[in-house]
């Protein structure tokens, strides 16, 4: 903010989230930022929302190329690598439970189930647990997934999912990590008041010992797991993500002299489409073409069943 | 609509498409209609753009509830069960050609590959086509599709995806067969004309002999292989599509007064995760309840990665 | 029998049975026996156990051929095929449990997880539990399957694996059927004694009220439901069985003179992996051929790491 | 050999060779041994048909609680591991050959497609390939596969299986690791004569500038991927390995005063069997047990179809 910049990038919304508290002297030159995660997303339309937002922001974490393929593919990946780099357990035949069905969630779950573990959904949200159940996953709630888990991963964006409750519930061995926002999904504060004792077993691996005489381990102190134990997101996903970045703020920039509201605004679906064409054909994969006959067909809502 | 209907429901957009053709006079009685599938909202949505459309119409087929689950789960297994029933051949170590990636597209693909068939999708749409690739799936063109394929299914609501070219190109002992809406996906007018000979070689299955020798196996004579040769969606999931239909209709009812305007609605959220809850509790699953302290977590932008 | 054959082709050792109790007047003329299916091998091998087995037999059914397809990619796939025409309902979702995890099992567990059901697996044996375990499936034993399950499909060979206590504790609306041999994996008896009233509901669907007032539905009165509500193995499975069958003859007369002991034997290495070529190249399946170095150096144990 | 063995116990039949070479004195006072490894093993087969072993050996490798597991899901996660640690790409979408399938090869391709990666399978063995096949991968030669690739990874157990022709043919970008046994499955020197240039870009990662300006990246230097950049097998899997070696020399020693011919045995049946029903009492897995009936119907053959 000492550089009194024009455009913001943030990664959770504390950059922005600064500007507009104890630097709002520098709000007049800012044309507008960038949002690249589903946390900092939430805490801008809920800025938004009270109407503290003063500049327009695109939400690049929305964008299909971003969350699509980072939040899913990417962070699925890394969460598991990260698992893996700290503890070298076999996931196969583990019951292992993600808490939180969003986009990253999805992803964990379906690399967990890949790679032979028996994964179980935690979901507060009817639409995104009815899918989990659909997409052949055992759906519960905490309470019962705590008893039952032997690796718990919090993917969800939301305070302290997993609470001094559910540690009581686990069984011996339990690992615990998140794959979230921040390190506020684990309440740490509530292990720690329970442990008799914490040890650090391995790089990144915290020995919690409980009275009832089990163990959990904590893996990289409840920071984001994929970052901290492993190498973050694949350079292959970082590309799509970067490139909606530019993009937005160049679509910011050329639209600067309008006055854009200032409210929280969606990658534009050509910036989106154009970034994916982009990736194809650097992965050279063919995309099928459309014929004019098609385009006028699907442009045309006179012809149907009885044509 | 001899019968002057108030409220209309359709399945591909022909009753309220003959409604403001031919019974333009009964259009004043209309309080609005609801649409089930893909393909009509794509029509009604077209009607809206050039002015056409005179009453308010929900689309029920883009409710989370209906298309996350009816087009996906629904159509993904009832397109297996069809063509099972048409053919009984073995799936496992098939080439199976899904072509469009759309909800009925993705599942299609992921029970083919769930049975052990080499999935292959070939996709217009750049995003679509990238989320197949990651998926694990083989993309590309149809024609190369077409060359290697041992099995073909469309489901694109577009005209002629395969056509004449395509035909000429696919293996001996190809089966096709289409799961998208109406009978135009697949080019028959062009098999037909290519073909030395047609016959009825097991119920609802089109033996078509080419000049070239090989033999083309057209199921349920290009029409929707779920309904003509299954028995179209579970009951488990259609009650869901059908909880929308009710409730939406409701919503337009109590809303007739406000004089709505003449456009495509979506389902409104709360009737969407009403919808979600019921079957879950039908189903016997547990949702996760967020705490006090976790719902004002996620209404505040205040709290942050320092705090 | 009555035909007076010199070689037999059994499918569950009946006729071998026969020929070894009412007619053993025959046995002197029989050359030898093949064997097809899992149950009439263990059969055989208590035969040749107890010392009553007159004839050399091969086991068919243990050609790699024969169960690591037949069985399992055949009986996988026709299991869900003939549950689905019988009762269409929606298997994503579903808890599917599955009793006995030898090659059908294994293949039905597959096919029933890739169409997005919840499989939990029930085995008696504990290197089998184990692979079920790593495969990522939810593995118990029936007294708790039976209390959590919504689908029960048997393929163990055994008797009553699923008896009268296990009924008392299905919810209601359960659905079970048998994939493994003969009717009497299920206790029906047990079934009938506890039902207030049966009813057909669908073609092969009975329904079972309970005094507890819950429905349990038997497909296809615990016959095979593959073959009984759908139309048993893909003709492109049976090719290769029965390729090991004809060779399988071709190998006994062959031999007929050496005086071969009266015992089970195995399909010939070499018949297997010509059956097996035979089937690549009518798929069009390109094998990778060895170099003469690299046959060299899998026949010489001299080579070794520090070479 | 200069403590004397009594027992020798190999991981690849290094130590049991120079014993029958350079310290052929020592023999006498061996009982056995135990080997670990399928290479070991087939080298072991080998010293045994040309009659060169000198003492009895138990093929560890082949024990069920052995390979069924270790190779499978230990070998299977553990390269995946290697793999990300060295080079942290993004698998989802990536074209994967894996050759062989044996069962390290079958679980490495089951972890690569459970992580989205798209399989191509490479065998010389038909009835392995048609398994391939039927699992759903794309199976085809090394000539095809080398030009379609975007990883490889070799597990054969043979010799230059990826060889000069098929690194000329590799995309730009390709990456090459071996995860079979010793270092010779990749042809490193062709590779090295070919190359203008080589470079180590991260730390296991040497990249290969070929003269036609594509980049090869090989990990390890052709060594064991999941040895060299991960921590090879987690423990989960090596308890097994471990127990069986132990419960074998047992047997051994147990039987050192039967003079047992000098061959390769099998881990005795009751052996795999304990190490299983160990695993699973520690895993808190429940095993069905049989009944006295089904024990009595199981050991039967009078009980038929019509009883």
């Amino acid at each position: 903010l000492q550089r009194q910049p024009m455009v913001t990038m943030d990664d959770g919304a504390d950059l922005i989230s600064m500007l507009h508290t104890d630097r709002r002297d520098l709000l007049d030159d800012v044309i507008g930022g960038t949002e690249e995660t589903t946390t900092g997303v939430i805490r801008l339309r809920a800025m938004e929302a009270d109407g503290t937002l003063a500049v327009p922001v695109v939400a690049v974490n929305d964008a299909m190329t971003k969350h699509f393929f980072d939040n899913r593919y990417g962070t699925g990946q890394s969460t598991m690598d990260g698992i893996l780099r700290a503890t070298n357990v076999l996931l196969a035949g583990k019951t292992f439970v993600v808490i939180g069905y969003g986009w990253c969630g999805r992803g964990i779950a379906r690399k967990a189930a890949g790679i032979g573990a028996h994964v179980v959904v935690v979901e507060v949200d009817p639409l995104k647990a009815l899918e989990a159940v659909m997409d052949g996953y055992r759906v519960t709630d905490m309470a019962e997934a705590a008893a039952i888990g032997q690796m718990f991963v919090t993917a969800t964006g939301n305070l302290h999912v997993i609470n001094g409750s559910h540690f009581a519930a686990m069984p011996d061995g339990a690992i615990v990590a998140n794959a979230g926002h921040f390190n506020v999904e684990i309440d740490i504060k509530a292990l720690q008041a329970m442990a008799e004792s914490v040890a650090l077993v391995r790089a990144g691996v915290e020995e919690y010992k409980l009275p009832n005489g089990r163990r959990i381990y904590l893996l990289a102190q409840g920071r984001l797991v994929n970052l901290a134990c492993a190498e973050g997101h694949p350079a292959e996903v970082m590309d799509m993500s970067f490139a909606n970045q530019a993009l937005s703020i160049k679509w910011l920039v050329a639209g600067a002299g309008e006055n854009r509201p200032a409210k929280v605004y969606a990658v534009p679906e050509e910036i989106d489409k154009q970034v994916a064409e982009l990736k194809l054909k650097a992965m050279g994969v063919k995309l099928q073409e459309l014929s004019e006959e098609q385009r006028k067909y699907l442009a045309s809502w006179a012809l149907g069943t009885t044509d």
